[in-house]
């Protein structure tokens, strides 16, 4: 008698057939005593061509007419999965982000959500009816439409379990959270488990699993978020707040990122304030940067790498090339061949060991490290962006992720 | 300094481009100085597609959920036309159904408007802002969203007319109201002005110029409403509720409809209720009739003749042939070869000379008749389908309509 909030994702209610597929599995769902709240996203490429077409008409269409018609994808395919849901005998009713509650600042296109207010949703269920919310979308003070930007669908489920005191599930067109890309590894694994840390470490570019938001908003009102796959009975993996005894300290999986410029400054003074120079015209120009690491060369003189996507690379040596001059560094140098390498498990910085295996087996594929960084739950090589595959197969090896974990075998 | 409400139909937004052009006729008319609301249908077959999308999914889809579904097309068009009158440097804001004001019952797919509350459009048009409204949607009390049936854009339109004290042009893909339709006569001119009465008789099958409802909304608030071609420039025509000294007593044009069937019973008892009794399965089965004349054959035995649309003639006959059976009629005829025809002119039924010229000009041209039925300001006959079109022009050379009418001589 549980109360779950579900969301299935664009790929999941791409055509009607699939939609139908959704509805059957809802009404399963709803059949074994749960009550269900499901978000769904825009059918398929609704949303990129609904871009298409605004573009056709205005080079920079206006953020809140965007939101306008971007929010009636979404509000399509809930008025669809109703549908849907009745032909198969489950009474149920659609919801645009408005009426099932969702508020949100008046930040068009990327709104932040500033509370849900679930009256009409718990109304709803209790008539026992399957409540269809069309994710992505809320309402401002001022009574417009807003949209709350990228992984806008899982941000409004992990929202709305929140708001409810429910379970959530997140269904997708990949079967859970892996040791490292398949692609890549086909030995590599599917965790059972994952805390939201590393989920968001594993997911930041590699493993495109959920949006990290959403994983972080699980994270802060403490919901366990199952990621499962609509296409399969897999059973997914389940994030969550709590690490066991078995879970800590413990090489949970591999990240990996191709997308991964390098740009060095040479023979920069070495004062204080002299970082702040070179990135602060990067921060105006909007350019995120990711992995810094300084390392003094001479004296008084001191190198500054640092990495970013590729994309904006150009822009940035713009900029940088400028500040260069400016501080009387010795030269520019760029990269864009790079690529990234994670070991990700909670308590791994910290414990002793996990870098000096992670550089050995590194070393013994006569792989190259440019850049080392960590964080607490992280350590990052910057490798030549031809051997992140092998990097990756490596260090899958060499931590054994291929084995299933104690908590496996025991539960 | 004036306030007008526009309403543009689905063909003058079927397109990124068309939007764009539409755009500019705004940005024209804005530039004038008057504020200008336009009401947009959604683009091209945009609603038929969505429909097909329901019914893959549903046989029979809620109605609720079809007006979430069916609402989101002209969303779409409102917010897009926003953004062809930014790109061109126009202050302007969409508005749904909701947040325009229109409120509606709950009669899902073909709901009555209650009321238009519209500060909010007000409010803006005040902040110098063109507002474009999307049509055919309204909130219902229970926060919902209903769509107000075919033609509900043009209704919507008129609607906000009545409720902003504003003009009402209807923008569509013909350029005005004909004394016949032009691909059957060509000569056929194109009225200055005509009444509403004039209008719902012309355009009830004929004319398809615009939505019966929204003529009817129009007369009751006494709206004058332009409807021209959103392609062209040509002036259109006003529909209006003042009829002239001159407008008075003439016919105005010829309508014609080739979707007719006609039924006859013949021999049935003549004694009272019999109609009822032929008639009240027909209601029931929502089969609407059309002409009904009856005439008395033999003693104490009569024939009923009535025409509906083809497609519901099968049907029809189901119930007429049970029923003729009870009530001992000799025999059912069916006849779907039928077509109508009539002239149309306030004042003209009352007047005498008008039907004998009409039957006159029929007989000569060798055109059977083989019902009559007369209203207020129109009189028809049912003739032959193939002799519809012969009929049509009979008629129109026999009132001289292809002649310029003296208020447009004068003024």
């Amino acid at each position: 008698m549980a109360l779950v909030v579900q969301k299935y994702g664009g790929t999941s209610v791409a055509t009607a057939e699939r939609i139908k597929h959704v509805a059957t599995r809802i009404k399963r769902r709803a059949a074994s005593g749960d009550s269900v709240v499901a978000v769904v996203s825009a059918m398929g490429d609704t949303t990129d061509e609904l871009i298409a077409l605004a573009h056709q008409i205005a080079d920079r269409p206006h953020a809140r007419e965007m939101d306008v018609l971007l929010s009636t994808g979404e509000t399509q395919s809930s008025a669809l999965m109703v549908m849907a849901l009745h032909a198969i005998g489950v009474d149920a009713i659609s919801l645009s982000g408005a009426q099932a509650g969702m508020r949100t600042d008046s930040v068009h296109r990327n709104a932040r959500i500033l509370a849900i207010e679930p009256q009409r949703v718990r109304e709803e269920v209790e008539r026992g009816r399957v409540v269809i919310v069309a994710g992505f979308q809320g309402l401002t003070e001022t009574m417009d439409v807003a949209t709350i930007g990228r992984g806008g669908s899982d941000t409004t489920a992990v929202a709305f379990a929140a708001a409810l005191g429910a379970q959530c599930e997140i269904f997708t067109d990949v079967d859970g959270v892996y040791t490292a890309d398949p692609r890549v590894v086909p030995e590599a694994r599917k965790l059972k488990d994952i805390t939201y840390e590393e989920m968001l470490e594993l997911a930041s570019k590699g493993a495109k699993v959920m949006a990290p938001r959403a994983v972080e908003l699980g994270s802060v009102y403490n919901i366990p978020i199952l990621v499962a796959s609509s296409f399969s009975e897999e059973p997914g993996t389940l994030i969550h707040g709590g690490v066991d005894m078995e879970g800590f300290n413990r090489v949970r999986g591999i990240a990996h990122d191709l997308d991964v410029a390098k740009i060095t400054v040479r023979h920069v003074p070495d004062r204080p304030g002299i970082a702040a120079e070179i990135f602060a015209p990067l921060a105006d120009a909007r350019l995120s940067v990711d992995t810094i690491v300084q390392n003094a060369s001479e004296e008084q003189l001191t190198d500054i790498t640092f990495t970013l996507a590729k994309g904006d690379l150009p822009r940035a040596l713009t900029h940088v090339r400028v500040v260069a001059e400016q501080i009387g560094a010795a030269e520019v140098i760029a990269d864009e061949r790079m690529g990234k390498v994670s070991i990700v498990g909670t308590g791994i910085q910290s414990a002793p060991g996990y870098a000096a295996r992670m550089f050995k087996a590194l070393s013994d594929a006569g792989i190259n490290i440019e850049i080392i960084s960590t964080s607490e739950i992280r350590i990052t090589c910057i490798v030549p962006e031809e051997r992140v595959a092998d990097a990756v197969r490596a260090l899958h090896r060499a931590f054994e992720l291929e084995k299933a974990e104690p908590a496996e075998l025991t539960g």
